[in-house]
């Protein structure tokens, strides 16, 4: 065994790994003939990040360019940079990526490594660290919040995000059973992988489609700890799966995803909700949240842990304390069982409890490819509101209730 | 051991490996307080890039931005890219690296990986590859070649360059030989290698110092199969070791280095030369050349292994049967005595046998980190020719006697 080979762990499925690079490609980015690709990942993920060079090269794929971070790295910054050294940001990176996305270039992001890396070092060096590379990014994730290219995100099993998540298991364990999780919510431990996608996406769009068709005023869901009335915004639409980017690549820009969401109306949101998972900001665990809304606000903020940083996190911008998107999950489908465990917020479930009107909520760490993990997924289109019949969808523990336009 | 460690090879001597970084970050690059670092490095490297990361950051940096290579990605390339791709280069990210060192960004590169990595390819590819990053390339190349920052090269001792070197040694067994090698190579293993370092520019200097007072006006090489007269430019300047770049930093573009050097005149070189040393050329191993000159090119070329390669090399442009550069290294030096087995041009050792104007001659594999090798230790200031003392100075095997002015 060789050093380049005792990089990947053999506690990961070969096979599995490899179609969940063709799945990448082929479903998440659907790259083109001829297109691009610019990938960030964790160093620990260059095993899939080779099987993705292979399959998007086999995709006749122009030019593959990886950046690749690492934890060490990052955390010499923190632990020996100076003080006036927090406030900078590789704009001249960052402005190339823009270029970049601006002739084409389709953009895949892995992620996989620990969400809770920073939680040791300095609270306001991080938050410095964060904001510089937020405006610095900005000319590049303009480009992917408004879908001008295809992109994706997908998930690799890091060895510190896996000991994060099975801190009783060895290393090895840890790895490979968070690998089966990813592998299982991605799809890619079914017979046809590709196939599984698109039927899969037929399915989102059927629900969509259902959704839109109805029109909803409004969602009502019920649950212990849980009475909340989310009014949906005029002209909402409901989204999910594939979707269209700009260049006319219709691509998956989560692998996995399982919600269907929309946007809520800024006004029309009251009552309460309890979390039913943990949430994990910028390094720091915030678990069992209790949240008041009144008129669209949320006006009063608890948790079991964590509660300082939450409302350090909802007092972050006037937009903080209100919902920027509400999304359904079904409790049936594979990354909603995986995800008590997960820690990390997978591609394609879960906003944070609160969104930003800056984004400045969304980030975890100062790294590129976590800038546009959570971002992007097109705006829509404005259509009337119309009065369609009153619909109830079965929600397990959480109930939802559709309330019709008034 | 967690997969983070399992990357570095616990045959490395970890307490030289930092002082390398620390070398490297002092000596190669005297990195300055808020100065931001761009860094380029094979994947293997990550044990040195972390070290490095941590020296520069203690050092007052203010950005550590590095760029890893992936020799698996570099293959997935040519065995599965689409044709009309290998004309391609990132210009993106090209361009962006020029801007970073138009504000004063320093510039390091590892060097460590095979280089024999691309021997197995369509060698059309690998040049149309070459030449399209080339191209790319050129504004930020300028900015090395002009020495406008701060700039240097180091060595690690990756698995596929080691095991090149030593075939005959398990993986682990050849690590360890390639990182002595290259620890004594560039003054690691010695008590105070910072301190090494201040006396060993300073004996460099004493040699050009030396040099430049005599204004010798040819040099004369002889030995087995060498008898050749290298006249020297009009207004030469012997150079070696430390060099201030134009940003006033003074810096060792190459760890290690031992030479001294200058110009050629165009049309004063006459004779024949043996090389005592194997070339590696893009993959194409060149072992005992032996080439004639007349006034000032190559009329004639001969390799025992890789005769064909040599001769395309020569006939790449105008410029590329002439020399490019004239060094002296005394066979005393430890990265003279290491160079037999080490199939790699070292930082600071051994220009090709023959430049080019374009430099096209003087790269080896279309990545980045390449690109600036061997370019750029500045151009050198015209001076008149006066008549000095002829002298002669031993230089073991092939001996070389100095010819005063005309």
């Amino acid at each position: 065994m060789n050093t380049h080979q005792r990089i990947a762990p053999p506690v990961i499925d070969p096979h599995k790994l490899d179609r969940l690079a063709e799945v990448a490609v082929k479903v998440g980015l659907a790259l083109q003939p001829g297109q691009d690709l610019f990938l960030t990942a964790p160093v620990t993920a260059l095993p899939l990040v080779r099987r993705i060079a292979e399959h998007a090269y086999k995709a006749g794929a122009g030019l593959v360019t990886p950046l690749l971070s690492d934890e060490q790295v990052t955390l010499a910054r923190f632990r020996n940079g100076a003080d006036a050294g927090f406030d900078r940001a590789p704009t001249w990176l960052y402005d190339g990526v823009a270029k970049a996305f601006s002739a084409n270039t389709a953009r895949l992001a892995i992620v996989g490594d620990n969400p809770m890396l920073l939680s040791g070092e300095d609270p306001a060096k991080v938050a410095r660290a964060n904001k510089a590379n937020s405006m610095a990014y900005q000319p590049a994730l303009e480009k992917i919040a408004g879908f001008d290219i295809n992109w994706s995100i997908v998930a690799y099993p890091g060895p510190s995000w896996a000991q994060l998540v099975f801190p009783d298991e060895t290393e090895d364990a840890a790895v490979t059973k968070l690998a089966d999780a990813i592998f299982a919510a991605s799809r890619v431990d079914l017979a046809d992988p590709v196939a599984a996608w698109d039927a899969h996406n037929g399915v989102l769009q059927a629900r969509t489609a259902w959704l839109n068709g109805h029109r909803f005023h409004a969602l009502h869901f019920r649950g212990p700890g849980t009475d909340l009335t989310v009014g949906l915004a005029d002209g909402h639409e409901w989204q999910g799966g594939a979707s269209m980017a700009k260049n006319g690549i219709i691509c998956n820009a989560n692998i996995p995803t399982e919600e269907v969401f929309t946007t809520p109306h800024a006004l029309r949101v009251d009552g309460y909700v309890s979390s039913t998972k943990p949430l994990s900001y910028q390094g720091t665990l915030i678990d069992r949240i209790s949240v008041r809304f009144e008129a669209g606000r949320i006006v009063e903020a608890k948790a079991a842990q964590g509660e300082a940083v939450l409302n350090k996190v909802l007092d972050t911008d006037a937009g903080a304390r209100r919902l920027g998107e509400v999304a359904l999950v079904p409790h049936s489908s594979p990354i909603y069982r995986a995800r008590p465990v997960l820690f990390q917020v997978l591609p394609g479930r879960g906003q944070p409890l609160a969104g930003s009107d800056r984004g400045a909520g969304r980030q975890q760490e100062p790294d590129p490819y976590r800038l546009d993990d959570r971002l992007g997924r097109g705006g829509y289109r404005r259509r009337p509101c119309r009065r369609p019949p009153r619909a109830r969808l079965p929600q397990g523990r959480v109930g939802v209730s559709f309330t019709p336009c008034g």
